[in-house]
């Protein structure tokens, strides 16, 4: 057995076979199973191509072989075009004869009910015992414009001369693959792989973009994602991707909980709330874009504009009016700033006797649509230090007369500080000029401004979390209250003071360590949710009243949770701030550690008004965090209303955060709700607290 | 003189003139001013054209004319190509030979400061003296691909082979007309006209749009607006286009702050708030799409969804899961209702043999993609009773097998249910096939939401209001609250009861007609913001507090406000609600009456948390309205907490919207703030109100 232990193995298996076996391929090009050979023949592919077909002596006019075991060489790569029903068995033959990778197209796995399930874990258990790499099932194949290899069933790559470029292509989707192939091909844009990997029973996104790293042939990548599935390889990937200055660029469906659930009837998988997906890709350095076509366009910014930079300001200048306003209109809606040119590169453009209208975009009118005009305001702009990237939006003369507003910008790419273009009319060669060129460019103004803003959003990555995996449900414990403020006195996060009082303590009471009024609770670890057995009583003015509380509680508690041990009462004072917010920390199944900040009470119901980061965040990312929730702003001093400790409540999201790099503590989930905050220089205090340990 | 005083024959002098000049034409293809010429003639226009310039006998090889009174004939059409300077005295010509219609191209008018408003102005005088009507200044002109009209001098009707549609394009930007041009021609949609109307200073593109609307040729309307001036004469024609049943479909910029800022720079207009914008364009049954492209591809879908529809709910059938989720994402987004298959259309569709896979969309699957399949599918359910709509999503068979999935839908086009298609690779002649047979379709998921969502947001036009123009600015008055509170008596918005009481009464008061506590504001129509002169004092307990305050008041007026009359304090009950609103009736410089309802207190400057309409509204609008305001949720008994009375606050929306039609109150702007929403049962009342008066 030789199998690919090293990510370059695994690359070549997929993308640089020097061998290649077609299982179950038919003799008719008109089927599925008949198309990988006629496009592998069209693209001369030069290494081997293997045909099989135990009932036929020939397909397609060559020579087909009986079996794998019949083939002069082991293959690199086997497609299993074959039916549902013997993929296990045709694996199990690859394994056995020490193929490299296989890919499987057929469906009816993990979607297909017990028996697909049983299917699925089969060839997982051969994967994991053999070293065998399998991409899919379901998937469409593996496509390598550089070399020909077209080891695909898709009917999209009936595509003549498919375009070759710097990025590698990886989809959730198989018939994704062959859409982008021919909406890039329309945009001149080309990729250097694309690879549709069905399942994800073996072989995830993440592994397979983290093998083809080190190909110098590859530059960057587009994701098309269903959901975040295999996070913790993904992620791995990400950071690994930003060491080594290639961008990745995703479209994730699920923005729309309609959405969400058909990624979820559609594979089998489980898909996250979507600011989740929104916070890991930013904070993975991952540019995440809206706009379907942006994800074709965004990659020549995303190499530009470092991951970094700070401030991030837009200059825009144009020879039309109403195209740049739509641009800096898409800008605005996503929050980007639009920057006006400075009076004193006013002045310069003066000097240089260029319009220089005051206005938010530097508009040169139809009148300025020339060679010189647009050269000598570029010059002047690309060296101006208010703008971090310029854009110019060019009308009409794109489509006929390139060389007027088209050739400077193609001159000024190689500037220091990244120029971009957006072309108002329908101007396809001009497009493909500034692409081959390397100039990032848009042909609609949504595009443009999606792209702008994914690459602008992208944050550098902290430290990567030390957490338990989410997989570990059977385990998890709940902790009752008072253990869990002994997991926040142990990371640091305030609460208020408690004492336990036992049920079955007949004597005196010892005093309570602060004063009345005060709150009683019911305290066990099986009781998660206390308001549901009546277990919260409030506003106890004195002695009498707790002791006659701790009689009502424990009466609560056998007409509605009879049987379930709870031995003791937590009691606190009662307390009040100047508002309250809830504090999450959990490790998301697919994302991983993350950290949440959420309007606390009604508001949480009413407004989706939260902010998420990956756990853990630094203090100052937890004041980020802080101006995002719209609940909080009152608590700014807003019309005169009093000030909240805004900066404890950031340093309370940042401890609860580091819980990721805590594995000895062993917390999966720890809700802080709610988390009072108390007036400017008086902190914020935690009056309850849940917490789920494995 | 002979002027047009119909829009038929307005129309035919912009559209369809039998012999047009142009003045100040140039010899020199390659400028601005020499292009209409050269276009005219390569566009075979039937109709007399006259170059006039007074330096040249020959233009391009023609006879040039030294002035217009020297033609044959008076041309029915100017276009006025020569510099700003001698545009006034071009148009006073026209005027006195009895043109009908001039396009004046120079810009330097109302956006030149004070020496161009006076031209402007000059303009203005002239056509409202002599009756010729002006399209301009800063047009880029008139095309009518129909005849080959194409009295223009935007660079991109170079364009050979213009495609000739059936709707009409009316542009605030000049260059946008030749991009659309350019983009229509790409996506197989053609134009019956193209309108450049420049800076709207006599035609606006309301009146243009409404004088073309009895050519049977033209079916629909596409705008392209910088702001909503005019707005009068766009709500005239929206109305009548809606009678006509011909589809009006707007982009407008001004979604973000940064280009509503940049519009009114650009043209020197005001620009209002985007969702002012938003109620006009909805309440008055304009599709407004978000996406450029969306502009080009709503108008067959706009067609065939009645405005009246309802409920709207798609229906998605695809054979490619991914790009579905795709189109099923965007539409989610936009709150547009897909569908799930019912289970009697599921055992239909068993019954056909199909697959039936349960889920949001019908998904046939890559095996599903053959004519058969996909004809019977869309015949069921069109059939289906669930859907209003039927979204067919189609993958890369589009591109290169259109007789697969694309045929059959463009044979169902014809069926009684209206059917879309979105295609999801790169496939121009698929697009063309289906656009060319009518079929409503879209190239990208996003353009296809978007034309969805636009057209279903569009609701049926209530009654026209009569109110006050807005531009009556001189002579506006404030009321006093006691005064405002007499207008609320009229029209049925109910207030806190209210007594007043004199400074200068020195004798016993009459008792209240309610109970303490109260509140003493100070009362006068001079002082609109009481709190800022500290005219407000809470919570007092009785007549002697009552007293002390007058004193207190009188101490404020003199300190903070001193010579402002203010002769009176009014008094009113303590009264606390359940929650508190804003609700405010304006008259808008461009929109027109609307009514607005908004979250009170705080939350209005944290959240933009408001519901907007033209007025009037019934109460039926008004509840929709309520549904709308996310600060009003806790009141519908959210989490068991106590109901407010909502009902009553919707019959409250809907009677101070009726100052629509009450001109004779002379109101052009009344706003509650708060009213108080007491418990369900209780109604609500107002506690303060400030209303300017005509």
């Amino acid at each position: 057995m030789n199998q690919p232990s090293t990510g370059a193995a695994l690359a070549s298996a997929l993308l640089n076979p020097t061998s290649v076996a077609l299982v179950g391929v038919s003799d008719d090009t008109s089927k599925t199973s008949g198309r990988p050979l006629q496009y592998l023949r069209r693209s001369g592919f030069a290494g081997a191509i293997y045909p099989i077909n135990p009932n036929r002596t020939t397909v397609q006019g060559e020579r087909a072989w009986a079996s794998l075991a019949a083939l002069p060489e082991v293959p690199e790569h086997v497609f299993v075009l074959s039916p549902t029903s013997s993929v296990v068995e045709t694996a199990r033959e690859c394994a056995r004869l020490g193929v490299k990778a296989i890919t499987v197209l057929a469906s009816g796995f993990s979607e297909a009910g017990a028996e697909g399930l049983a299917r699925e874990q089969a060839l997982r258990d051969l994967c994991a015992a053999s070293g065998l790499r399998l991409l899919g099932p379901s998937s469409l194949g593996v496509v390598n414009p550089r070399n020909g290899l077209m080891l695909t069933a898709n009917a999209a790559f009936a595509e003549p001369d498919l375009p070759v470029g710097k990025v590698l292509v990886a989809s959730h989707s198989g018939s994704m693959i062959g859409s982008l192939v021919s909406r890039g091909k329309a945009r001149g844009v080309g990729f250097a792989g694309l690879v549709s990997v069905g399942n994800e029973v073996d072989l995830s996104i993440g592994e397979i973009c983290m093998a083809t790293l080190d190909d110098p042939d590859i530059e960057g990548y587009l994701l098309f994602l269903e959901s975040l599935r295999h996070g913790a390889e993904l992620q791995a990937f990400a950071r690994a991707a930003r060491r080594a200055g290639k961008p990745v660029i995703a479209y994730k469906l699920g923005r729309s909980a309609a959405a969400a659930e058909m990624a979820t009837t559609h594979t089998g998988a489980i898909a996250g709330e979507d600011d989740i997906a929104d916070a890991f890709f930013k904070d993975l350095g991952i540019a995440r874009v809206g706009i379907l076509e942006a994800l074709l366009e965004t990659f020549p910014l995303a190499r530009r504009i470092p991951l970094e930079s700070a401030p991030k300001r837009v200059g825009v200048v144009t020879t039309t009016g109403g195209g740049a306003a739509m641009a800096v209109d898409q800008l605005g809606v996503r929050d980007v700033v639009v920057e006006p040119p400075s009076a004193q590169t006013l002045a310069l453009l003066d000097q240089a006797g260029l319009p220089c209208t005051p206005g938010r975009v530097l508009d040169l009118t139809l009148a300025g649509t020339k060679y010189e005009t647009m050269k000598a305001a570029l010059d002047i702009l690309l060296a101006a230090p208010e703008f971090d990237l310029v854009l110019a939006v060019v009308g009409s003369s794109a489509r006929f007369q390139p060389h007027l507003a088209v050739k400077p910008i193609i001159e000024c790419a190689r500037h220091a500080k990244p120029l971009a273009a957006m072309l108002v009319p329908d101007a396809p060669e001009a497009l493909a000029s500034l692409t081959a060129a390397g100039v990032p460019c848009f042909r609609t103004p949504e595009a443009c401004a999606d792209a702008i803003a994914a690459v602008f959003a992208r944050r550098q990555p902290g430290p990567p979390a030390q957490a338990l995996p989410a997989d570990t449900p059977d385990q998890v414990r709940t902790l009752s209250e008072a253990q869990a403020y002994g997991i926040l006195d142990q990371i640091g996060v305030p609460h208020a003071p408690a004492a336990l009082r036992r049920f079955d303590d007949t004597g005196t009471p010892a005093p309570l360590p602060f004063g009345f009024p005060v709150v009683a609770k019911v305290c066990s670890a099986e009781i998660p949710h206390k308001t549901e057995v009546g277990g919260v009583l409030l506003n106890l003015q004195d002695e009498q009243a707790l002791a006659a509380a701790m009689t009502t509680l424990r009466q609560h508690l056998d007409d509605k949770a009879p049987g379930v041990a709870c031995d003791e009462v937590l009691v606190q004072p009662m307390q009040k701030g100047l508002g309250e917010v809830l504090v999450g920390y959990r490790v998301d199944p697919e994302a991983g550690p993350i950290i949440m900040l959420a309007a606390g009470g009604i508001w949480a119901e009413i407004a989706k008004d939260r902010s998420i980061r990956l756990a853990p965040v630094t203090v100052e990312t937890a004041r980020e965090m802080v101006t995002e929730v719209n609940a909080l702003k009152p608590l700014t001093g807003l019309r005169g209303k009093p000030r909240g400790d805004l900066e404890a409540l950031a340093r309370t999201v940042s401890a609860l955060s580091q819980l990721a790099l805590q594995p000895a503590l062993r917390v999966v989930e720890a809700e802080v709700n709610p988390l009072l905050i108390l007036p400017e220089g008086q902190g914020v205090t935690a009056v309850d607290a849940l917490i789920y340990q494995a």
